[in-house]
């Protein structure tokens, strides 16, 4: 008799996240695995006869803790170089205006981005990937950023699809021509912004490298008009939009993202009440990122209550990236989104799942329920909970499924 | 011919911490191994002969950069349960006091300590230790505390003892009898300080189960008095003492612990200028927490720059424990030293190394010197500051050696 399931996973724990309650959870529960996708998921006791005939392959978890694959709906983390020099010295007193004549700031990380090969920008990225992944992450997003010039655009988004395949993984690319002015457009911004319309967005788009378009909306990035043009070019390419806004300054970014009904704004610290409404009448995610906020020291709090209270979608991700977030752990994102937000543990694992998905425009993943993709993370503990509470700790997941298969990186 | 050195790494940044300047790097540097001690270090240039001929073991390492094996001289790294429930609890807004009716707090960690089995606890308590070498620790000291009766706290310093057996690394354990008032004794507090004194302290030590003694002086812990009764009884038992003290108010036991002439005084959030100097004149290291001050959003810092001034050691520790710092990485510790605490990373880093060694009263190891243990920690990074920038990241230890030798966990 040929099994109904390619694997059936018994006597675990499930936070489903399907449902609002309780992290949708399931005790002694068991989940069925079938040509990438979950085919049957429930209590054991509601198994369909007897468990091992049902499968090729029957694993029983003694009562451990299987979560949706982890979602990380904001990274950089495809860069040259890394900050760490400059990091020591501003611990040793330096200016901010110290370290910019030092060559350091994002000028730095686009200078060592445009100078590293296809190739070497692949070999820096691919171990941060792969760091992710080690605390959970099955599906990651990749912002372009720090080439600023369509020859290194391209070579970043096209090092973040190489990675995704390398690892098994699925990486969905962010357009964010509109991250800083590159050094040789100082005296001509309108040119720079013309060239990310018009050339770098539609040549990169045409060649399949963008899923979606994102900018810095900020004093010190660019102003709403400029952010408005790059959405246009996005909406007539068919390409949904996202935002860094109110991270510094309250510049009515959220309200801009919600009326291209964009898929997400991130940061929000200071998000205004008006913000809020029109992401939650545009369905727009809230994507947190404690990671910048712990690293800069920041004490100003995203409008959490503001949010919850509208019913605004909370995502969480590490925003990893050589300057502001040099974070490589979305657990530990979770985490601080608990202890430095004050989100709920249930909150702060539904923004690294169903809400990051959503953050992505994913519909297929971030729930555990019949039909999602099979991509599964098993941890080494009994309850969601923990999963924020411990503070780093690499032996917190036991393995990962995605489509169904445990991967095997080609690196 | 017969080799001079079992193992001989090369093409290394090594960050000795021998001397006050700059990490005590060698660039292109290399260190030899021989019969579990450091035989030789330096500059490749300098290596008297043909490297390929001088081990029996030579190995390139492309640049990568080594430290001494981190050293974590405060945890509470053996517990039964953990709090997880409780976090999740206080983050949907339950009160101390109603956490306290649900059986929380630390008295939970004792009810669940005291219900293990040695085994139990070893199972426990493994992976968590296991999590800590996978950062860098090679030595690790482990405190008794929640058993609060002589056989529980036997059972926790056996379980400690097992633990550097089990992994092949070093534990150091203190004795930590005046951690909390056990609930049969809440009318008694004396009666318990005397049992701690008379009984159990003198029954551990005379099984060899105590290398230094330790005890919270606070006001929701022990007195000053109570603290000096059980420091007079190790000093006749010929054990060194260190120090909960200042965590939480300033009830002046740095300069009780700096008396006795103590290891170390810990936490020190509330440390004044006169705790400074009697630590400063006894040679007191000052261990500082970050992790529990992360986790429990204090604001007050601990007087660092008073620390500096009156060069007082500074010692970085995870604080491992289930209540007020569930952090599993010494290197994230380290890192949360210059986030929050402004270290820079170098302080931070010989927090880790040579001044955590000396924490523990060890002098043979915290270095990369001829003589010292060959305990090394070789990293996937090129500069010691990206050891504290990192946050998170489990691919930035590459491998470690304890005594010469890569250990090979009998787990
Ligand atoms: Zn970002
Ligand atoms: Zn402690």
């Amino acid at each position: 008799m040929t099994p109904r399931w390619d694997h059936l996973l018994i006597n675990a724990t499930l936070a489903t996240f399907a449902g609002d309650a309780s992290y949708g959870l399931i005790e002694r529960g068991a989940i069925a695995m079938h040509e990438g996708r979950i085919a049957w998921i429930g209590p054991m006791d509601a198994l369909p006869g007897d468990a091992p005939s049902l499968a090729a392959h029957v694993e029983d978890l003694g009562g451990a803790l299987i979560t949706p694959g982890l979602v990380d709906c904001h990274t950089h983390l495809v860069f040259g170089g890394n900050r760490a020099h400059e990091f020591d010295l501003r611990l040793n007193g330096a200016t901010y205006e110290e370290i910019a004549r030092a060559g350091g700031g994002i000028v730095s990380t686009v200078k060592a981005t445009r100078e590293a090969s296809e190739d070497a920008l692949f070999a820096q990225a691919l171990p941060r990937a792969h760091a992710l992944m080690a605390d959970g992450v099955t599906t990651l997003e990749i912002k372009s950023g720090y080439g600023l010039d369509v020859d290194s655009e391209r070579r970043m988004l096209r090092v973040a699809r190489r990675i995704g395949k390398a690892l098994g993984i699925a990486v969905r690319t962010s357009f964010l021509g509109l991250h800083a002015l590159p050094p040789e457009y100082r005296e001509n911004r309108a040119g720079y912004v013309s060239l990310v319309c018009d050339d770098m967005l539609p040549a990169l788009a045409a060649e399949g490298l963008v899923d979606a378009v994102d900018a810095f909306c900020e004093n010190i990035g660019f102003t709403l008009e400029e952010t408005r043009r790059v959405f246009d070019r996005a909406t007539q390419l068919g390409l949904p939009v996202k935002l860094h806004a109110e991270q510094l300054s309250d510049l009515d970014g959220a309200a801009l993202v919600a009326r291209y009904r964009g898929l997400s704004a991130d940061h929000l610290e200071y998000l205004s009440e008006s913000g809020i409404r029109a992401m939650a009448d545009a369905g727009t995610v809230a994507v947190l990122l404690p990671g910048a906020f712990y690293a800069l020291r920041e004490t100003r709090l995203p409008p959490i209550a503001g949010l919850r209270e509208h019913g605004v979608a909370m995502a969480v991700a590490t925003d990893c990236n050589p300057g502001t977030s040099p974070l490589l752990s979305l657990r530990l994102a979770a985490g601080m989104a608990c202890t430095l937000f004050r989100l709920t543990p249930e909150e702060a694992l539904r923004g690294v799942t169903v809400h990051a998905a959503l953050a992505l425009g994913l519909s297929d993943r971030g729930t555990l329920e019949v039909g999602r993709r099979a991509d599964l993370a098993v941890w080494n503990v009994n309850q969601p909970a923990e999963l924020c509470y411990w503070i780093g700790g690499s032996h917190v997941l036991r393995k990962l499924y995605v489509g169904g298969e445990e991967p095997s990186p080609a690196s």
